[in-house]
């Protein structure tokens, strides 16, 4: 199965341009869209999703995720296999945060190039036909080449930021949810915001902290947008 | 086939995951998007939408259907056949609707559980796998328990409400247009809104009700946006 | 396989209607979504965006095209076979560019009509079931007729107005590239635009335009939204 992990916008016209090389390469590998709105140019947001939603793809899954202002500059095309799953991309520190949590991670140098190459469409024209190689089973045409690391690592460390904005108004944070104490408040944008294990236990419209189902610490409120509540700007921190 | 109608987001990241678990337990059924932007935290304007696909879906179908603002809350979950068509989601009113207006209903409750419930996902830990099984054919495993009739029921009335805008900017009534005279005008945010059967029979910029292609009653301008034209605001109610 | 490009919305509840139709017709044909958001009512800019997909079709495929302000009216519904590509649409204009550009093209009158047709909905009633029969090899049920050419015809020069702002801002107009000299600045908005051959070339935030990967010029920021930078309004013409 090929996952997709983007910021190429779900309404827009480059996703389905990925589809068509992948059906062509790989016909009988399903492909499923985890995300094609990841914040535009935030490799460290991408990186933070990618490395939440690693831990429960299926093993021998392959991820297209391409987060990827420099297309076209000098960063290496890598392909990462980390405990079992796939991920290809720009090694530009999106994968990184994946790769660092994993108990096994090989990296590679993906040397494959395709006869014409858009400068701004690596997602399309390189990273797409590798990924469709690797999950129809002749990644040898891929031309991998095994190294010791990748160039850009953002660390396996959490991230008290903001990664996304749902259209439910809630708001994804780069830390796992696991690492904070149930009875902590968490502070953003000068509110104290308190924990509660789901919706329906908070009055209408409060505010409140909770562990998602990426395992990550999401703030929402209770039936209404917690970013309209709470006047967020994105890239604000957490306290 | 696997039809989705949720409040999911059509561009979040939520629809994808869902879709990770029906391939993995009915990797053959094709699935289907009928709508993942159905008004957020609106069970009745759901109820309506999905009422409207209902008689147009295939026999034998499975439609997983969740709006569900109090998940992880006392509601059950449960599956209703109607009139030969599966609906899979949670007993708050979402597939009442449907249920009444069908000449047979049948109505179980689930006592299938995951190994693993996220409290704020039970689209994906628990609908999701429900409605594989039972596209599957292996219906045994989801526990269904038959009971007399849902908890919750919204009644097989029409609603006059608008229940969906579409980003053309018109908006979508509960309404079934069979129930209204074409010669009558309806009043909308204090405005005459007359019918017309078509776009093109209409001076550009118009506004005018039709019926739509789900057989509710739709209010549109050619080639404009209605819900510019009346400033609507969401919930006003139609005269 | 068939490609669809209409202005349906992405997020809107129309292509999952016809989906299903194409699935119950061609259920073994896989369906790729080019794009749903082409700008509402607008034939022209549509048409100018079908004409850039379509050389990087592949032969066989069948392309449903849909910009249809005027469905219901009296415009013909169209199938047009040009380079071994069939596109069904409305000859309102929509595929005449693209069949303009063609090496060689012909142009067929859809005669077979279904059973039920909603007014406003020719995509799912009438242009699906067609482009399935194609895909599925049973062109002759459409009861296509062969005719001269089509009605409406916007002709095969470039069009120097945007016509797609994408969700990064980026403003993909229809002139095509290799048509202009890459020494020449674009004005756009009374700004001088100069050339680049990709974003990594030029200074955070600063304006630029260059060749996308659909062949077309397309204005974009380096990391930031050129339409937020311009005050873009939409239907301005370059120079």
């Amino acid at each position: 199965m090929i996952f997709l992990l983007t910021d190429f916008g779900a309404a827009d016209l480059y996703v389905g341009q990925v589809k068509a090389v992948l059906h062509e390469r790989a016909p009988k590998v399903p492909v499923i869209d985890l995300l094609h709105d990841a914040p535009a140019f935030n490799v460290r947001a991408g990186a933070h999703l990618l490395a939440a939603f690693a831990a429960r793809l299926p093993k021998d899954s392959v991820t297209l995720a391409v987060v990827d202002p420099g297309v076209g500059g000098p960063r290496d095309p890598v392909a990462v296999l980390a405990d079992g799953r796939w991920f290809v991309g720009p090694d530009n520190g999106l994968i990184s945060v994946a790769a660092a949590r994993a108990a096994k991670a090989e990296t590679y140098t993906i040397d494959w190039r395709p006869a014409q190459l858009a400068a701004t469409f690596h997602g399309r024209d390189l990273f797409a036909p590798v990924a469709a190689m690797i999950a129809a089973g002749t990644r040898k045409a891929a031309k991998l080449k095994k190294r010791a690391e990748l160039a850009v690592r953002l660390g396996a460390e959490d991230l008290g930021e903001v990664v996304y904005v749902d259209h439910y108004g809630n708001l994804i944070t780069g830390l796992r949810a696991n690492a904070v104490p149930r009875d902590r408040a968490l502070v953003i944008a000068g509110r104290q915001v308190p924990y509660a294990q789901m919706f329906s236990e908070v009055p209408q419209g409060e505010l409140f902290w909770y562990e998602n189902s990426l395992g990550l610490i999401e703030i929402a409120a209770n039936s209404a947008s917690a970013q309209q509540k709470l006047g967020f700007t994105p890239g604000e921190r957490l306290a």
